[in-house]
């Protein structure tokens, strides 16, 4: 069966941010001085075959933890549907 | 009142994506021969402050168009939520 998983990296809450900054120093730049804080993550959409959901989302994971995510300073989620 | 937004930046489909193709490359050569596809987009969070939740998708719809998002070879989607 073919799937469709969509990953969600973001830096954890404590690391600093600097892409994110630089967002916001743009946004007030531009006028829009109500943005309090931006946080810059990744967002991969991927397909592959696997035996069943709960087969792909364990790959998905695999994937995050071996080359998606650097999860010392990343977490990541990873959403599954039938494609 | 507070707002948080989810701004989903993604390359249109017809636009190549080199990011993709090389983290596909690298999936396969750990052995995760079952991805066919990648595509790698932006994932953004945002805090701000707005009258009401039409007025924040508004303003975050005007950010993307301005800054996040180069909306000739990308397409975003904006998601708010009361925070």
């Amino acid at each position: 069966m073919r799937f469709s998983a969509q990953v969600f990296v973001t830096l954890k809450p404590t690391v600093n941010d600097p892409q994110g900054n630089a967002v916001l120093g743009g946004l007030h730049a531009l006028g829009f001085e109500s943005v309090e804080t931006v946080r810059v993550g990744k967002y991969l959409t991927l397909t592959l075959d696997a035996i069943g959901e709960s087969a792909a989302k364990e790959q998905v994971d695999s994937m995050c933890e071996r080359l998606l995510a650097n999860t010392v300073i990343e977490s990541y989620e990873v959403e599954i549907e039938s494609a």
